[in-house]
């Protein structure tokens, strides 16, 4: 955590540079030049100029004043990490928070200039702000100025790891065919070239992994596609002679990372595609041909995995369901030791060390790659904040009672993988075995919905919810999101959410089902699979899809209140558990198989 | 039905005009010039030139072809009444449908120009069809002809029927507070004043009715709202003195129909909101100043029911219900008779006999104005037509087996009413009773829902429909829709729909719920209720609402196959029995609080 000491002094470097360019505010958002979510640590100027280093925010400095703006996954977080700073918290959807427009108009009256560095925002969301900023008075915008180059002397450079070839054998389908897929799909739509900004969709489009963003196996670039030419702007050291033959091979050409605006110059195609959500508004505004605005067809068709794809998926959660055995039976023999009174005698264990223990164990798995993010490990009070990550100034002993929620994930080579668990460690409260249990009916009714092909996770989304609003609980995040293949562990844009996405579900999509409750001071509970959609059956309606569990990891069933649960949901249960241990008994050895037979009894059984 | 011989003189009389005005095309909607659902019958120029008479549908026609689009609700219909036509049925959102310009494009080649009378479409409407005609090879699109004036020779005249002032009482709300409300919420928007261009809201704010649609108690004219006037265009011969007095007393100016393009050149404030999904296309063109592209916001306000309103609905619903009651005590009657083998001596009772028996109960009660749609009862294969209306010459007898599907509802000075039961006549298929359940429980899980103040009914439909998409079975149609009071049955924004709407859901709307199955050429089975929305609790996360139903009539248990049913299900269908016994007995006479009384026996006592 950077001490607020620190950041005050950086607001003072930043407004002298604000004064020189007579510049009411400046926005720094989160991301990057490709629009990342996670981004490397050369692009972290929000957490440079605020301390606040959730994946989420914004922070906006005035002359006199200070904001940071984020989601209710960081609220308790951020809270934490401004104390000290002259950062005053605005909680996104919360009423009564104003815009980022709003609030610079009340800071700084009318009429004056702000600032944004152009690279780092996309081209519909610079036009919003000007849209917005001109309702407040007529202020305006300027995107031409990065002020963090000056006064951000140690910043890391962008990164220049090198790249890897991504064997067809995980990818199932040659570069070249894919290109040839989306030259097709650009046809239909009557476009002749694009360009892709995403480092996901660059990375699956080539078969290529990087290392350049923590935890993303994916590199810095951009891709240019024409109708005859498709040209990688990137730094050149990255590419070993082996992926320079290869990419030649696949017809790819290559050209130097900052020569992407000459690139888009000289494109001399009739149009081009651009989705103004994903291309940064400097880069969009260097074209010179007609734009066609547009999603990127290789969002979708990323997507949607092959048979490849979901086999390696299937060997890489075998994987992580081994490392999750083993990792519960230590809890358990934890638990049980310390349920006997010897707690004196016992190593202590906390949410760090279980985290480590946790990654030591999927370390020891083939083709294992690290982590597809940090592990959130939170033990009671900790666990209701949504998106915490121990550090050695948080991180709190275990006791034996209580809940720990523990959201993590891998990257193996073939496949990505993301689980949540919540694990009673000892004597639960009534309100805590309560909420679990409405948890896991809303994560059952997911897991049993049948739906037609090309439903929007919106519609499906109330699955989740609907037995925690009957209690007048919720939760604000969304209840799932897709999953790449050894690449990142959010992938768009099919989504379960609140909010309107209309990106269709189709066959062949991961998702995951992860409704939580969080209580402020007390507990969480998160109880996640990552599921695969699937042909369910073609009656005179049409098409209708099924989830199929892929995460193989037992549910812990010690705190579920069995009156609370369907049959329907109890039948679930059971074969769930059936399912996870017949798959993964075959890999253990006698001690874990006993411990999984006897987590993966029927729960009318064990009740 | 108009006879297709008819039909396709009219298309040739329909060319001429074409072959003189170079039209390769004409696009005929289902609309009027207020983006009316049903329109008075000077306005059927859909119906005049196809003989299709759906509330939704556009007839095309080129020099050699003619084609028809009309959704799910009505295939059915419209292949029967487009038999012996020239017309080719296009359904929408089935695979391989053209869109209009596709089909054109196809049939006319590159270059061509098509016509439709810019009166009746919205703006919005025409530019997309402008935007997809010019993709078909650069079709272009003339809208400033209407060439059923020269051959609909006696197409009836603008409907100058009176116009009648909607007591306060009822409507809970005077003219001059909604008109301060309008202008508050314009003034949010920054907006100076806007054109009502939709009926029903024009009805809304000047608490006025009319008879000018059938079933709609609206009347045709528009109102500009500025900062300072607010003027009604209508056709002045529609308003009695009285009215006059009234408008002046409510601060209302009047002007002539046909003035109201004058009345827009006129406007001299800085900008007006317009609504582009509403307003005309030749009155947006005809607007000189800054146009605010936005909701109208009376849409919205009309919606949320004030006191006095809802208490008329509940007024309205009681009566409803007891003409329901005899009707349903009636049809038991009969059904008993039959069942004792007396068909012979039983009088035959058909589609279109007992819907004049309902009207006629209905006609019985206080306040009753008319029905609010044309009754749809289907018998058996009819029920499976979803907007069904028997006509001599599909009328059929009832036997005493199987299923009616009744879908009616009646305008009562104080609320509108819209309900259908599905009621079995004798014995049924398995087949039948397991999709009634299914559809029963459908309407139950909506009946039971708890959400968050806000939610969009795009996020609560699958409630409706998970039950049924388990067996591969779906409806094409929404879920429910909002219902005005004493005004269209069918009111918006808010609905439950597969599609997305972001009309958020709050206290006070009416909206109905009902969930239906249509198996082609075999039955139709579709349960609703109309119900209101009411706050449920505020928790740490919110304000929740929850559904009270406002209809009061028994759901028909005897196809219900109980071990289909959750416990919530029965103990809400025992409860809702209960209610709807305990507000209509006072109101019966002995032999119908018996009857009803047999009608709501809890359902585990009755299987």
């Amino acid at each position: 955590m950077i001490k607020s000491g620190i950041v005050n002094q950086r607001l003072q470097d930043l407004r002298e540079v604000m004064q020189r360019e007579h510049l009411a505010a400046f926005i720094f958002p989160s991301t990057d030049p490709h629009q990342s979510e996670y981004v490397a640590d050369h692009w972290k100027g929000r957490e440079f100029i605020s301390g606040f280093d959730g994946s989420a925010g914004t922070a906006v400095v005035t002359m006199n004043s200070a904001a940071l703006w984020t989601d209710s996954r960081y609220f308790l977080a951020a809270e934490e990490q401004l104390k000290g700073t002259e950062y005053q918290l605005m909680r996104l959807k919360i009423e009564g928070t104003p815009t980022i427009a709003e609030w610079i108009g009340r800071e700084c009256g009318a009429g004056v200039e702000v600032g944004i560095d152009g690279w780092c925002s996309s081209a519909s969301e610079i036009r919003d702000l000007i849209a917005d900023l001109r309702q407040q008075g007529g202020l305006t915008l300027r995107t031409n100025l990065d002020p963090l180059r000056m006064i951000w002397r140690d910043c890391p450079t962008i990164p220049e790891n090198p790249v890897e070839i991504y064997p067809l054998q995980y990818a199932g389908e040659a570069t070249h065919d894919k290109i040839t897929r989306i030259r097709r799909a650009l046809r239909e739509q009557h476009v002749d070239g694009m360009l892709m900004s995403a480092l996901d969709d660059i990375a699956w489009t080539l078969n290529l992994r990087g290392t350049d963003v923590h935890c993303n196996p994916v590199f810095v670039s951009y891709l240019l596609i024409s109708s005859k030419d498709v040209t990688l702007y990137i730094n050149k050291v990255k590419l070993s002679p082996e992926v320079v033959t290869y990419l030649n091979a696949e017809g790819v050409g290559v050209a130097s990372y900052e020569n992407v605006s000459k690139g888009l110059k000289d494109y001399f195609e009739y149009n081009i595609l651009l989705d103004p959500n994903e291309v940064n508004y400097v880069l969009f505004k260097s074209v010179t041909r007609e734009i066609v605005e547009a999603e990127s067809p290789v969002k979708r068709m990323k997507t949607v995995k092959n048979e490849r794809e979901i086999a390696g998926f299937k060997s890489a959660m075998l994987k992580d369901g081994i490392a999750m055995v083993k990792f519960l039976k230590w809890v358990d023999e934890w638990k049980e030791e310390s349920g006997k009174g010897k707690e004196n005698s016992l190593t202590t264990e906390s949410e760090i060390s279980v985290s480590k223990r946790l990654e030591a164990l999927r370390a020891e798995q083939p083709l294992y790659r690290g982590l597809s993010f940090d592990t959130i490990a939170g033990y009671q009070a900790h666990g209701a904040i949504v998106h915490y990550e121990a550090t050695p100034e948080t991180d709190i002993p275990l006791q034996p009672e209580g809940f720990l929620l523990l959201d993590s994930g891998a990257q193996y080579l073939d496949g990505t993988t993301d689980i949540t668990r919540t694990v009673a460690l000892g004597p639960l409260t009534e309100e805590q075995k309560r909420v679990y249990t409405l948890v896991l009916k809303g994560h059952i009714q997911i897991e049993l919905c049948k739906f037609p092909s090309g439903a929007s996770g919106t519609q499906l989304d109330i699955l989740a919810r609907e037995a925690l609003w009957r209690e007048g609980l919720n939760y604000l995040h969304g209840t799932g999101h897709g999953v790449g293949t050894y690449l990142n562990v959010h992938e768009g844009p099919h989504q379960f959410r609140m909010e309107w996405k209309p990106a269709p579900l189709v066959a062949g999509m991961t998702i995951t089902d992860e409704p939580g409750i969080y209580l402020a001071g007390k507990f969480g509970v998160r109880i996640e699979n990552t599921l695969l959609i699937t042909p369910y059956k073609e009656t005179e309606f049409g098409k209708f899809l099924q989830f199929e569990p892929l995460t193989l990891c037992p549910i812990d069933t010690s705190p579920v209140i069995s009156d609370l649960l369907l049959p329907e949901e109890m039948a679930w249960l059971d074969s769930y558990h059936q399912f996870v241990y017949d798959t993964l008994a075959p890999h253990l050895d006698e001690a874990e198989t006993a411990w999984l037979r006897e987590a993966c009894q029927p729960i009318k059984k064990k009740l």
